[in-house]
């Protein structure tokens, strides 16, 4: 393969006053070696007076356009020229962190890049910022004009989708459908198979009460919900296989009787996944119609600008990218839409 | 230290269809090296048989008094003669279970035994012999008169305490308040620190919603019940920490930052702790006026007499009550009550 004709990756800095550059700098040698052109979108300002504070000398390159991106170094297009204190987020921050999604969003909407990679960004800068989101994942899904969504984590031990996601506990059991279950396992099972590339993948459908439900002695919602989504999902042709005790699932699911657990609410996915996979997790958004990852981790401020950030995750997060773009082109299947329920209602 | 003076602990069989008698057989050679007289309450007919359908020969010695027990072997108390088909439970095979926890509660509590280890039971045989209890803890409970018990698991690398348990999650979050969970915190600190000797625990509050809650946004348990029952704990001495996301807390705790999560239900506890310990997980019942530690598994029929089950958990079991036993004496502190709340109402 030529090295022009590798995949064209854009990986958007994140707030500038986190971790973001950080973990960029520090990932940056083993970065390069992917088989990939990497773009990241950013400030070139603030990515040189952090490796300056934290004494790297990164191999990047400024382009002025994506198509000057090579392999074999970090290509730099610098969409804002800020001055920064790690650890201290301004208003200014917030507004080009937004610019490098935007841009991020458009690079993979036109076909010009093969998936997108974000860096952390806080939820306070994206209001702060007029943005009308909750989140990245929200914000990506109105951008891309996608209609279900779902929030997933990638391990090289564990792999999990959730169900619900940022709601409380409580808030969460009520939403729990056969349609929310199903939805979640067909996106999970689409991008094993679609996506990954495999053949025959096993779901499994974690359980919501202790030893599920002990046949109807704590809890209806085994018998009321989860099995007859199994059931649906199986006459799709879904393999879909539980409810199983959640305290098991996870063991055996690491211990690879399954690809992926469909996870009811968010600490039911999220204890075992970080407990596994602290620093080297991803975070996938699937059902939109490019390809996303991210790294699971926050803009953690308080680190910024101290050589503590981790880059695993952000590695791993490339990785997974790179792995899905040669899967799929990275083109729209429908066009964005205005009216996306992941716009959040004024 | 003279081999009689070594401390007595009695092993009960558990269920003589169930796997009890498998781990006995597989364990004993790591068992009789530990300094401790260990006297398995059990059948010498069921274990002879089961010995010769796994082709295992164990160094069991059958005594007819707790006084005989000598440490370097597996002294055998036999109270009942079955004959019975490893993963066929019978009447009189429930009956004889029963008989031997009975008969382990009473060595402990005359002061004759140091500790209770207890094998795998089925609540259905339990109360097929006629028993009012639940559950192995509760009817521990009601035998010993403890009114509050909590139940815990211990492992290497995590060690966590149920606030509450055998629930439908839904009920469970109803039942949450501080008072539940300083109760669960101060059985844990006592046991840490003056059954363990660890002079200075520090435990930790698991939060109840994704993110803690992130400040209000996702539920409000954070700020109602959990932060009063943190500071209530502080009030009265114990180095409870939190409450921390509960994502991110079973890493911190498993990487040693904290001794012991006190975790809110059934699953939040054991999704990481199974994750971990799944083969070598032990169960510990606190606030008991003995000693009692249990295997992390259940009778697994389906795997008795096959030489698949593990014996791992029944040795780290003994191991933990060898511990216990070590900084206290199994005397009780209050005499059995007859309206224990553990019993369960007719």
């Amino acid at each position: 393969m030529r090295r022009q004709e590798e995949p064209l990756l854009v990986l958007t800095m994140g707030c500038p006053a986190g971790v973001g550059p950080d973990v960029i700098l520090a990932g940056a040698r083993d970065l390069v070696r992917l088989p990939a052109r990497i773009l990241v979108l950013g400030d070139a300002r603030v990515l040189r007076e952090r490796a300056r504070i934290l004494g790297l000398s990164p191999p990047l390159s400024l382009v002025k356009t994506p198509e000057e991106a090579r392999a074999g170094r970090l290509n730099l297009l610098s969409l804002s020229e800020l001055s920064v204190q790690p650890g201290k987020p301004t208003l200014e921050g917030f507004q080009a962190m937004v610019r490098y999604i935007r841009e991020g969003v458009r690079l993979c909407l036109s076909g010009q890049a093969a998936a997108l990679v974000t860096g952390p960004i806080s939820k306070e800068g994206l209001a702060a910022a007029g943005e009308p989101y909750p989140g990245h994942t929200e914000m990506l899904a109105a951008l891309t004009g996608a209609r279900e969504v779902a929030m997933a984590f990638w391990g090289e031990r564990l792999r999990v989708v959730l169900v619900t996601t940022h709601l409380a506990l409580k808030e969460a059991l009520k939403r729990l459908s056969p349609e929310a279950i199903l939805r979640a396992a067909r996106l999970a099972h689409r991008f094993l198979q679609e996506d990954l590339g495999i053949k025959r993948p096993r779901l499994a459908l974690s359980a919501l009460n202790p030893h599920a439900g002990e046949g109807g002695l704590f809890g209806d919602e085994e018998a009321r919900i989860l099995a007859p989504a199994v059931e649906a999902a199986r006459r799709e042709g879904l393999p879909l296989e539980g409810p199983f005790p959640a305290d098991s699932l996870f063991f055996r699911a690491a211990s690879g009787e399954f690809d992926l657990v469909v996870a009811l609410y968010h600490d039911q996915g999220l204890i075992p996944f970080k407990l596994l996979h602290f620093r080297d997790g991803v975070n996938v958004t699937l059902g939109l119609p490019i390809v996303r990852t991210s790294v699971d981790h926050g803009t953690a401020y308080e680190i910024a600008g101290t050589g503590r950030a981790d880059p695993a995750s952000l590695i791993a997060a490339v990785a997974l990218a790179l792995r899905v773009a040669t899967h799929r082109l990275c083109r729209p299947q429908v066009p964005p839409d205005p009216d996306s329920p992941y716009r959040l209602k004024a």
